[in-house]
């Protein structure tokens, strides 16, 4: 073993949905959300609590979805649910801020995941228009 | 409490530096890498280790390096790295790939960061060209 961290859930995904989901930031870290509503986008950490198990946790290979090849990547090579750290990362459209509920356009996660951090995009650092990808990933 | 969820730390930032880092992922988790060669970014999560205890994260708002109006933000809408779970965010260029190491460009965690994830920039996911920032942040 080489060490570990310990999380706390600060919120949870109460509706989920691609075009629409709402996040509840728990009353205790509310206050953290102050100015959100200036940013069009923001980065979501959450907990796929379903794959949250030692079994899910070992597998380092996978076939991608929609992969026809058969070939396995690694897991760190592809957005798999199924990891060493079953964290998920949206990047999200932020549509309302009220009190301590989002609403966001583009979250994959599913109801009832925590979340575990919330960051708001900033295109200098995040924004990569020329990024290239594997043909393997464009099938 | 919420809840809280266990993480494995995957590697660590073996030197670190803007224009150049070397990450170690530890061999246990090295499968995982299999075709990453293929992505020209990637997306590292890391833990920032110097800010993990409870007072760094029991900070909810911070006036943010370089405003000058001195104005207090919530930690989700800024990178401080004082939040309740010190994780960082970086997207970083892949310079090069040799068995269990990745050298980067663009990581500015600490040297002896744990790393808790590695994903691939997936330009059509990741990248937002028209993101918009709140005026505070281009002070």
């Amino acid at each position: 073993m080489y060490g570990k961290g310990e999380l706390k859930f600060i919120g949870v995904v109460e509706s989920a949905g691609e075009n629409e989901a709402k996040v509840h930031i728990f009353p205790e870290f509310c206050d953290a959300l102050k100015g959100i509503d200036g940013f069009s986008h923001m980065i979501i950490l959450y907990w796929i609590h379903l794959r949250d198990n030692e079994k899910e946790r070992s597998v380092l290979q996978v076939i991608p979805r929609g992969r026809a090849n058969g070939v396995k990547v690694g897991v760190f090579a592809c957005r798999s649910p199924s990891r060493p750290n079953p964290i998920g990362l949206c990047v999200v459209k932020l549509m309302k801020v009220e009190d301590c509920r989002l609403t966001v356009k583009g979250l994959d996660a599913f109801e009832g995941s925590p979340i575990i951090d919330v960051k708001p995009y900033i295109q200098r650092r995040d924004a990569v228009p020329n990024a290239y990808t594997p043909e393997w990933l464009s099938h």
